[in-house]
């Protein structure tokens, strides 16, 4: 016998996550939920986005870990409201993390808020948090048949962000193959290469955010 | 309320785990249950592992991925039994899906027993399966801190494979300070650098195999 307790357990965090999302739109916050394997670098892109998005929009992060608060240590250096969440041996972050973090947070003096969930490239795909748009990151190092693998992440993204590009010359990793089977997983994936080690792409990622931002709220740009 | 559903579903886990332990023994089968990040090169490390093993101990190989068969695919080319489970979302392997697997492995022709876990650092640590001994790799690609952010793989596993060593020198990854990380979360943690591209500290992965192996049965090495 089977009992799906993952049902119940997934329908109750989409209540909670549909609460989360009206909170997020009457702030009127763009609100992201980043996701990669441990190490692909969603701190790193994050602190290369606080410097670049400055006088455009202002950032705010809500960050989960196992342990430790090094990734809120290295983004309050950038100045910017960040929350960190430590989740134990929870393998991914919930809707319910999620409001209980924002009573920590002034989300009328936030544009974009990103949430960085726990490094796993399987169990947060499932999780709703009240996200506008789910974003990962896939490094160079981990593979390009990462697609095909672990699919349900990469169908659930709105946006791959290709990190790590300064390492793709040491690795077997190819470019074209990894967007292909990226594009086999999900037809629509928009896709950017970045490094965060030489800044490459980090514009095109920040005008991907502000036209993100711009279609959710049109023109009423507040920073 | 909070109900512990996880603690009910380890205990069954583990008594499904003692089972397959049994089987294993009476097989004079060293298991390891082999666990990392998507992309840090556990498949890599079996490939060389099949080649360097020949003569000395046989082994065979259990894989578990959310879909695809490339990592059989690419350990069956080494000429080694291999078995590939396909867990569709599941985060991990557990006991039971290494039990269905056994059915499908002649255990009496094989010394080492692999199971290659689901690429993940959170999830697959928690689950016995019925091996001897859990070893894992972090890749250098991945950062010097993911002991401190990712405690409890580290906490169980007796080996530590750091991976990708050639890759050093592009990186930001402190050696010094990954091991301090790491032994810091578990101060007997035995450490092996290891590079599955140029081959460096493979044959001291396959002395600590063949060390382990004659530990668990004296003498008798029947390969």
């Amino acid at each position: 016998m089977k009992i799906n307790v993952m049902t119940d357990v997934l329908e109750a965090n989409d209540r909670i996550a549909d609460g989360n999302r009206q909170v997020f739109d009457s702030n009127k916050n763009l609100v992201l939920n980043l996701m990669s394997s441990p190490g692909a670098g969603k701190t790193a892109l994050l602190e290369r986005t606080a410097s670049a998005l400055k006088g455009k929009l202002r950032l705010g992060v809500i960050v989960g870990d196992l342990e430790t608060t090094r990734d809120a240590d290295r983004l309050e250096k950038q100045g910017i409201p960040v929350v960190q969440l430590t989740t134990g041996s929870a393998c991914h972050l919930d809707a319910n993390m999620i409001a209980v973090a924002l009573s920590r947070l002034d989300l009328s003096a936030i544009d974009v808020l990103v949430i960085e969930n726990v490094g796993n490239l399987v169990c947060p795909a499932e999780f709703r948090l009240g996200e506008d748009v789910k974003v990962m990151i896939l490094s160079v190092t981990e593979g390009d048949e990462k697609p095909l693998k672990y699919p349900v992440i990469f169908r659930e993204s709105s946006l791959l962000i290709i990190n790590k590009i300064d390492l793709l010359k040491h690795t077997d990793f190819h470019m074209d193959e990894a967007k292909a089977n990226a594009r086999k997983t999900h037809p629509d994936l928009e896709i950017l290469d970045v490094s965060c080690v030489t800044g490459e792409g980090v514009s095109e990622w920040v005008d991907w955010l502000c036209r993100r931002y711009r279609e959710k709220f049109g023109a009423s740009i507040r920073a």
